[in-house]
């Protein structure tokens, strides 16, 4: 049906492999969904256990926490719903299991409700009336009710930063556009342990689940959303 | 806490990455599952628009057909289950949506059901008593009730095989690993439309969501629980 | 705290018994989530095998179809999106399981897929681009992708109608209140095998999940939300 | 197909109304799941707030938290699984939602997380490694890993008791049975605030989900499986 294209296996599976890039759309895939007219932020596992390279699964991408907090100020005063996920078991791992022990090993006495590296980071001023949930897995909407909250503020687009790009941030995008949202990542907004990790999941987001977008896209988005109400 | 490992960018996010794979491990992750007690083997997608080149969707590596087809027939004389799935919409898309359409754009009118692309690939020669869904997007677990079917045989292992490896392959392995399922890939009886994509999945589920592993191994498995009834 | 109220153990447990109404709603329990801005219309199960009484899971009470057929009217006349459910199995039951089939025992072989049980009534004349989903249980969400449907049209309520009241009906209602729906459930156009499961149902549901309201307001707002478009 | 069989409407909705239960067996519904090989119990709810009387959604039924007692006591013996669930939302109710609140009104302040009413009770002495979800919703599976745990346990059998049988208990029920579960409800376990309530929803658990059985038979396969072990 159509000629197939070459690309190189030595090539990355990057949004900045621009061969990589052509060959996909021109299996049509990574169209672009954009905003809608009901944003909401999502923010995911943005605690120093993701954020602190000194931690197991920190990241290391500059910048990040930086344009979670302008975003997320942003959503703020302009009404955009916030919706914050972080992880956590019990102390004994009671409800960790071993099937995700024997695959994240010594990382699960790292992700333990109320330390240090599960906390939201101070910066973001988590405010009493934003839903936390403290959900069991990556996706942000497995084992919580955050599609039921989405559902209650007639939410059509989800705007998904934090930690990791190729975990939790990828999952939930998943999930997102399983459920029909439109999805955009902001790139500056999402960090990984890895560049290879952050790069080839926002390859696969753009590809199959939601827009890579800009940070500055995104707010110029929530003010218009602000300035429509 | 742990001395910083540097990763080299231009380097291959790909478990033949040597480099990249020992520090992913000693940052906690990829730690082994193995096969439990009782396997069922979850057949992704097997049809011409994935398996064939020809089709937008299509892949490319050799040698994943018969690799399926001898899990298949293993699995069979085993007396493990097992579970088909497809994907598909109406003929006139009213059950895909604005959402799947702007991402995968063209790709829609070759996901209909029942066509050439959706329908299973006739050496699997299908049995009538083997569970077939067609599922709305990648993942086996969405929208289907794949996780009721898996409780009822009381599984506690999932071989996924079939098409893509970065997509419908993938994103069932990780639902399988959110419901507590061991989950095993042979490598061989897996592929992509893209070596980087098929590479960096195979990567992703070894750190997070299951043991990618051989054929053979799958094999001797299945061999194992059905002499072991 | 608040004074027990008696209730008599041999009065019926329905929205007919003043007595039972009123004690709940001093518990708390009953209030009203009225009509949102965008509707649905859920039609669950309106096929033969629970329509005619002459099959085993049959419902009896007169006028159930006439209300549906004016709600559907009314919707596709107001450009309220409309969803279709009906159950079904393989011929062989391969896809049944032996717990369904050990709780419903015959009933297994009236619930085949495109059966005349199964299908949709005629007087429905169902279009091609109104979403049919086939379920695996009561729940029209259970299974299926209804959740993603619903949020892609950007619904706030859900008006639920069909068979049987005590079943699928309930379950659905439930399902959509979890998910923050306002589901109304116009009582003319819901039926059920016995008085009594009919009206102990449609207690449960104004209790718990949905408000119980009549045909006629259900086209008035209907009406209203095709006028305000 | 079969002769219509006459339900007085003025009869209870109960399994103590013989013609019934007669009419819905012959019907094809009712059916037993029986004991399967490995069972789990879930505890729904064994707070103050649904136990005690002086609460709005207290319970009445006597007995019924030593019958759950004797239970949990068994359950540990024999290394049956434990699931425990409460309810609760923020004290400012951000997690709660319109929806929620508009039905169960002022039901919704006693509904906050770690208040007397949503805290297990004494006598169950919960242990640190017995799973406890906060759920948001009746269903124990709706908004939580239950399915995950218990798929981890390998279980095929969920005992199910707790509070009220029309509400949490029914529910959960119902997405056992969707799971392929074979649920068991040991009647003097449950309780509900009024009396048709309990009756009416053990009849549909028993006619749908699940059998509704006594507290000595529970123990008794509870001793079965750890005598098996």
């Amino acid at each position: 049906m159509n000629a197939p294209i070459s690309v190189d296996r030595s090539k990355l599976h990057s949004l900045q492999n621009p061969d990589l890039v052509e060959w996909v759309r021109a299996r049509g895939m990574g169209g672009r969904v954009g905003f809608g007219n009901k944003p909401a932020l999502v923010l995911i596992d943005v605690g120093a256990g993701w954020l602190d390279e000194k931690f197991l699964q920190g990241s290391s991408q500059p910048g990040v926490l930086e344009s979670i907090v302008a975003l997320l100020e942003s959503a703020r005063q302009n009404d955009v719903p916030r919706f914050f996920t972080t992880m956590g078991f019990q102390p004994n791992l009671s409800d960790c299991g071993d099937v995700w022990e024997s695959k994240f090993r010594q990382l699960a006495k790292s992700h333990i409700i109320g330390s240090p590296e599960m906390t939201l980071h101070p910066a973001l001023q988590h405010r009493d009336d934003e839903v936390l949930m403290v959900k069991p897995r990556q996706s942000g909407f497995f084992g919580t009710p955050l599609a039921s909250h989405l559902i209650l503020h007639q939410v059509d687009t989800i705007v998904v930063v934090g930690l990791s790009t190729s975990g939790c941030v990828r999952s939930t995008c998943e999930d997102g556009f399983n459920h029909n949202y439109r999805v955009i990542v902001p790139q500056e907004a999402v960090g990984d342990r890895t560049p290879t990790g952050h790069e080839s999941a926002l390859f696969d987001i753009d590809c199959r689940f939601g827009d890579v977008s800009t940070t500055q896209a995104a707010l110029a988005a929530f003010t218009a959303f602000g300035d429509s109400r």
